[in-house]
């Protein structure tokens, strides 16, 4: 595989979506050609596990919904992430196994290893080159999505505590893997943000073409 | 928990919702409690999946179908399954691990082993008192189910090669574990093979209150 892999991680309101529309501009002018991707729901089979796993009413035992997740995520890499890499493009893709071991790690209901592994199952093993962390507190976070929205999914609906251990989970992920991870402070101004990303992402790309 | 949890295997066209019937109408009259279980489909969410799984236009990844499958069985069993065991009744289900096992096995994408761990994972482990496999080869199979049905899902549509593959992946796992299992021929009189049903749940229900 020639293409880079890139994941952004982060609470719902750390600005995932606006990082990752001004990486594509950056990258588009370079005459890169850049694929987006997106977990749960970045397949039409995914749309339809989306609104299952984020819309349904009613209980969803842990082990399905953590099932239907990795099912999504099979799909998803083995239909667009990887032809893409094989071609040599750039896959930046909105959250990826962290989102799964950080909320079900937060949910505490499933141990995180065995979420994790179930992931790497799911994809034959494929981690990112870069996973880029939107650190953001709990309250912020919050403060952010209630400007924004008007209906919450299941997950967004959850308590402040929940929020909390996500963000507690997702660090945790990034202290274990330093190489992969780049932890960004999602309070700091969107354009000293995109500079830190650039700047990582560019030193990645000399690597790949050296 | 205090319950007896049976499951029936074997190709479509083996007769395994004959034997069902007939087994809980005994019961019944003996005043046990039958829960009827199935599997995909079981549950309000399983009924979702087995749309997707079963009638879904277009391609679904191997391991994406595999996880769709383990969503199912995580769900019927945390929802159906293990409280009604728990209760302690009786659940007479249509299909259940070996089913993946097999009919995977047969597709030979993916690692039967894996598939069963999956499976081990969904259910945390859940293996059935008594399962009988109802053992029919693929033409005859074909010829009863020709029969009876106007339209066939995804994978009764495959070719015969392929289901005699099936058969041969569910002999298989019932000679590794011959204490579960009761290998019947599924060409025998519905009544003999009702009796021989019979007979092995009596000795598992004695061996239960004793």
């Amino acid at each position: 595989m020639t293409g880079l892999f890139l994941t952004l991680e982060g609470g719902d309101g750390s600005g995932k979506s606006t990082q990752s529309a001004l990486l594509t501009e950056w990258l588009a002018e370079q005459g890169r050609t850049v694929v987006h991707a997106r977990e749960p729901g970045g397949t039409e089979l995914g749309l339809e596990l989306r609104e299952i796993i984020l819309h349904r009413r009613g209980y969803i035992a842990p082990r399905a919904e953590a099932l239907l997740y990795a099912a999504d995520r099979a799909h998803n890499v083995a239909t667009v992430v990887r032809p893409a890499l094989e071609r040599g493009d750039i896959v930046i893709q909105d959250r990826y196994l962290d989102s799964s071991v950080a909320y079900q790690g937060a949910g505490r209901v499933l141990a995180t290893d065995e979420v994790r592994e179930l992931s790497l199952w799911a994809t034959e093993g494929l981690l990112p080159h870069l996973t880029v962390l939107l650190d953001l507190d709990a309250a912020t976070g919050r403060s952010r999505l209630d400007a924004s929205r008007t209906r919450y999914d299941r997950l967004e609906a959850e308590a402040e505590a929940f929020h909390t251990r996500v963000r507690d989970a997702y660090r945790a992920l990034a202290d274990a893997e330093p190489e992969r991870f780049l932890v960004l402070d999602a309070t700091r101004p969107v354009e000293e943000l995109q500079r830190s990303i650039r700047d990582r992402v560019s030193a990645l790309l000399a690597t790949l073409t050296a």
